[in-house]
């Protein structure tokens, strides 16, 4: 697809040059000099702000970013996965998580079959659904309205609604609690059955094929559980089912007109939009789930239609490529001001690092350059007392993304100006730093005296000039949240269209897979030596011995 | 201290040279050559097995790194922090968290006071606050015993309790739930106060000074929230204190009887062990609490008595050096497959990055290599459908410690092998991975077309070779959880030494607390632009125009 490896390419080498130049500018200066830097270098689009003034570019820079995403065809392979061509070659699928947001009125066809209409098809299944459990139409098996959602699923379908449902608390049923077991770990699902009542607990089975090996466990588990106290034949009023695999949905026990299907151009780690969503539409209601997509495709017509000067995903991506593939950066912190945002660093994780973590191009050539960063974080102010002493003067430089809402849920007076106050200081902090000069002139304005001054004071002192962005948004809203989710969806599609790699599909899950079949079965039987190494033999003897008799 | 840095000592020099010889040796091949690989290269104590064979080592390795610690003097430095000394140069204090679960029948003088002493006089006091709320002895101000306990702290007033809290949940009180706020986002506090009863509810306000700006936040209005259903009087009855700040103790409204010290040489993150660790004592009850001193005290020992050949943090913390400053590794990914170890990963960012995350010497000199890389991680098998993806297939080498439990805290059928065979498999896979050859070989095997096996064969292909640690214990209980926090944190004391760091101050927090100081006068009063850059400027300016009227 491209002629050349992407270091090889004229606008890559350009930034290899004009990285020679500007790697020792300083941001505090830029600031100095350009009064007008952050109306430039800030984009508002589907009700986000994104502020990447303070990132170590310059107006040229940002020009050679843009021309390396113009030669490495951004657009071009935009506007082919909005078409639904098949993107994801090394699966021949198409890529279309976007037709999942579409309103009602539009159409796509594929294969001559119009996507929007089966979308809606299945959303206006998932708005009976939910409209019967949350007014208690729907009861349990002793005539009771549902208290507890438990949702059983693993990777996309647990992140996404988990993170979601979280995120967006303030607008849910004050009836019911959400609960998300993914771990085979028998410990995940034990916590959750010892704190929910069979006659009043729903459990939603999510996986595609309904052969994923931990949440067919889990939903085995959830199942037996179940049947301790009631019987078959009202299991179907507890258990619904997010599948496509309609006999063994039934032979579970579920009813099949409470399967919710999905399509093989949704990724998983791209479902929330689809019926993988069902527990966060159950959580704040069909039409607060309706704003969810509404701020997902709104990112999406923005995402389609800017030009790439004030395309916020493109602009967030390719400074991730300038970081990553110039500065050697090897993570990105995400740093939500949010608490209801705790789960989102773990869904990032899963969406940039099983997309682009990746290290052949979609031609089977090595990447010849770093591809996706390690991507990890905590809400504000937590991190701040845990490992920000790390992004202040630690030996990297790890760039970090800030996320706030100007304004909060609750109503606990002068929390949220302190909130965003420290918000704010940090991304100056990271930005200015302090130089030792500064350090002494206050230590001195201290009395302290000149010997200890002189012993802390390269201890003191900040290096500054580390980057970051500032993402803003009114409120977390269901609308507000369906566009950061959006935004940074499109922004790995943009890196993975400059790394050349293809971002959706996950060939590295396979191995380990194998891998812990075979073990399962020396643990249950006899172990094969022959097969492993003495590390992984060992181990295997270490558990038989411990579980035997 | 050193008059060398440390890339110019003779063990560093040596390790370079060596590198370059050993950086492509297959593990794979060593495994084969090595029949007494894992015994040679595996260590027990305390009640932990470390199997450190799947690491980029051979023999010869291992000699040099433990090379580099004697010449760095890792052994004195440890005997030094032992004993008391005023290690913590930049803030002329000891480290002796070790004392915190030193027995009884021991002593430790510290400027003439008998540490050990003070110690278990305040266990004591401890010892009886946690008996009479356990028992239901210590009733609210309606008479009813606690239910709720809500730890109200930051950093490690936080991480550390609800971490070990989690853990040790099947060891909990069944009348009892436990709580941690820590953000300043009311968002935290709210969602919590939302859940309990002003009857039944203990608030432990966790801060040495009880001036931590988040944590006395919390605390008023957590105050303000017991007032509106109660009366002072009774105030002393729901609110206890971690701090040794006694004023500030009682103005609040605390009785000074239900304030529970600590000392200047227990640093935050190293502070579980001390009365910051009331909500885990209340959680599983003083004997077992004492369970997990014990276990950190086993590992103290083992790390104070052991030859660095056989000592499991020097090591632990050797091996970290070797990926950080000679692989380039800039980050560490923890895999408990326990799903009570789910804070685990967020409470080693503390103490990793935040202990070392440093750029200046000791003696104030810039560090020459890079220290601290970032800790991060989720629990698995989660992890596996997330973004194990990167760690096999992306184009950084990261090492993975994976931590496992032998045998299960519940009764659920058939999960525990299950687990255990994925985090065995994923060590296995990491070490070998797939080669092309191995690829075809089962593509052929299931009749793939020849072209379709040519496309995907790159992407089916694992590099393997990718180092990881596996730490495993028989059961997650108190003492087995305290040896493996100890080892971390001794682990985290080996690196700072080699590194020549000062491993317990954290001047790195201090400028962003000033800076967010500004901007909340300038969100609550007049901004004052002249102070800030544009960008922080503007991010004010949307922060007051929203919150406006």
């Amino acid at each position: 697809m491209h002629p050349l490896p992407l270091s090889a390419t004229p606008a890559y080498r350009a930034l290899a040059a004009h990285f020679n130049e500007v790697r020792d500018l300083q941001m505090r200066t830029m600031f100095a000099q350009e009064p007008d830097r952050f109306d430039r270098l800030s984009i508002e689009a589907a009700g986000l702000l994104l502020d990447y003034s303070k990132n170590r570019v310059n107006a040229h820079t940002m020009q050679l970013l843009r021309q390396l995403a113009r030669e490495r065809k951004v657009e071009e392979r935009r506007n082919a996965m909005f078409a639904g061509e098949k993107i994801n070659s090394t699966e021949h699928r198409a890529v279309l998580h976007t037709a999942l947001r579409m309103p009602r009125d539009a159409s796509l066809l594929i294969d001559g079959q119009d996507v929007v209409k089966e979308v809606h098809a299945v959303l206006d299944h998932i708005h009976a659904f939910t409209d019967r459990v949350r007014s208690g139409q729907w009861i349990g098996h002793t005539g009771k309205p549902i208290t507890d959602i438990v949702n059983i699923g693993i990777g996309g379908s647990d992140l996404g609604p988990e993170m979601a449902c979280r995120a967006l608390r303030s607008f849910a049923h004050p009836r019911m609690r959400f609960h998300f077991v993914s771990n085979v770990d028998g410990h995940d699902m034990d916590a959750v059955l010892s704190q929910v009542n069979r006659e009043t607990t729903l459990f939603i089975v999510a996986s595609k094929t309904f052969t994923t090996r931990e949440t067919m466990m889990n939903a085995q588990t959830a199942r037996s559980w179940f049947l301790q106290g009631g019987n078959e034949a009202v299991l179907a009023k507890h258990f619904v089912a997010v599948s496509t695999n309609i006999s063994a949905v039934r032979s579970f026990g579920i009813d099949p007109e409470n399967m919710f299907p999905f399509w093989d151009w949704v990724g998983g780690r791209y479902s929330i939009w689809s019926a993988i969503g069902l527990s966060l539409a159950l959580a704040i209601g069909f039409d607060a789930f309706s704003e969810f997509l509404a701020g997902g495709h709104a990112m999406d017509q923005h995402f389609r239609s800017a030009p790439l000067e004030s395309n916020m995903p493109a602009t967030l991506g390719l400074l991730g490529v300038w970081y990553r593939n110039f500065f050697g950066s090897a993570s990105l912190s995400i740093a939500p001001y949010h608490q209801d945002l705790s789960q989102f660093p773990a869904y990032l994780q899963q969406l940039e690092m099983e997309s682009n973590g990746k290290r052949v191009t979609m031609e089977g050539n090595s990447v010849e350059v770093a591809t996706c960063p390690v991507v990890w974080g905590d809400v504000g102010t937590n991190g701040q007392h845990a490992y920000f002493q790390l992004l202040h003067q630690g030996t990297d430089i790890t760039p970090v993304d800030f996320i706030a809402a100007l304004k909060p849920a609750h109503d606990l007076a002068g929390h949220h100006a302190v909130l965003l106050a420290n918000c704010f200081a940090q991304s100056e902090a990271f930005m200015r730093g302090k130089s030792a000069e500064e350090v002494r002139t206050e230590m001195q304005a201290q009395n302290i005296d000149a010997a200890e001054i002189a012993a802390l004071l390269p201890h003191r002192t900040f290096p500054g000039n580390r980057p970051s962005n500032t993402i803003l948004m009114d409120a977390l809203t269901p609308y507000t949240l369906g566009a950061l989710v959006a935004l940074y969806e499109h922004k790995v599609f943009v890196q993975g269209i400059v790394w050349g790699i293809n971002s959706f599909d996950q060939w590295g899950v396979e191995l380990g897979k194998v891998l812990a079949k075979n073990i399962e079965t020396e643990l249950a039987g006899e172990p094969r030596p022959e097969m492993h190494d003495g590390s992984t033999n060992a181990l295997i003897a270490r558990a038989r011995a411990a579980n035997a008799g």
